[in-house]
């Protein structure tokens, strides 16, 4: 149900590894990594649904609307969080030389069917 | 010192609304906002500092490298930080029609003068 929109984004952007829907309790519904690649994105998905969930507590105290994407770039990995609603998120995990704008487009592209079905 | 670089950032941005470089622990060096917006910048750093503090432990536990990047897309604000050193970072608050691709441009242009008076 989710496997094929993520595999549709992380396999069509440059750079794409893998591709996860996860609850901002940090439990996973899907994931997807490209062969070839070893990261846990399940993990990283974990590491940062506590880190999104205190963003989400800090836009709340700033009144400065719902959240709609974050970015996180680091020296070996890229990722990008979109919102899909109040409970879920949608992340991909890029190579830092990956096509960060097509990732994001794609994501965008993609969140209707995810939403549909969450 | 520091001012003159904001200005540069944020008065040469579609939509830039103020500038700040902040340690991570929340404490302001200097900031600039555009004639016009009442934003209480300062405020907007200090709730994400600590929120950074936890992405760069985040970013060691998972071993991808340093942080260098960080946009954060509300309805209402863009954010984006950009890691100078270990214990400072430059942000930049854009409307969220604001042109993202070139604050981030003009951050990275403008990063190595700030870094060489840290």
């Amino acid at each position: 149900m989710f496997k094929e929109p993520l595999k549709k984004i992380v396999d069509n952007v440059e750079g794409g590894i893998a591709g996860l829907v996860m609850g901002f309790d940090g439990i996973s519904v899907e994931s997807y990594t490209r062969e070839g690649h070893k990261i846990d994105i399940n993990t990283v998905g974990m590491e940062f649904s506590f880190i999104l969930t205190q963003i989400k507590k800090a836009a709340e105290i700033l009144d400065v609307g719902g959240l709609t994407e974050i970015a996180i770039k680091a020296e070996k990995l890229t990722i990008v969080i979109r919102a899909l609603n109040s409970d879920y998120f949608l992340a991909l995990a890029l190579a830092p030389e990956g096509n960060f704008g097509k990732g994001r487009y794609l994501m965008r592209v993609v969140a209707p069917k995810l939403q549909a079905e969450l």
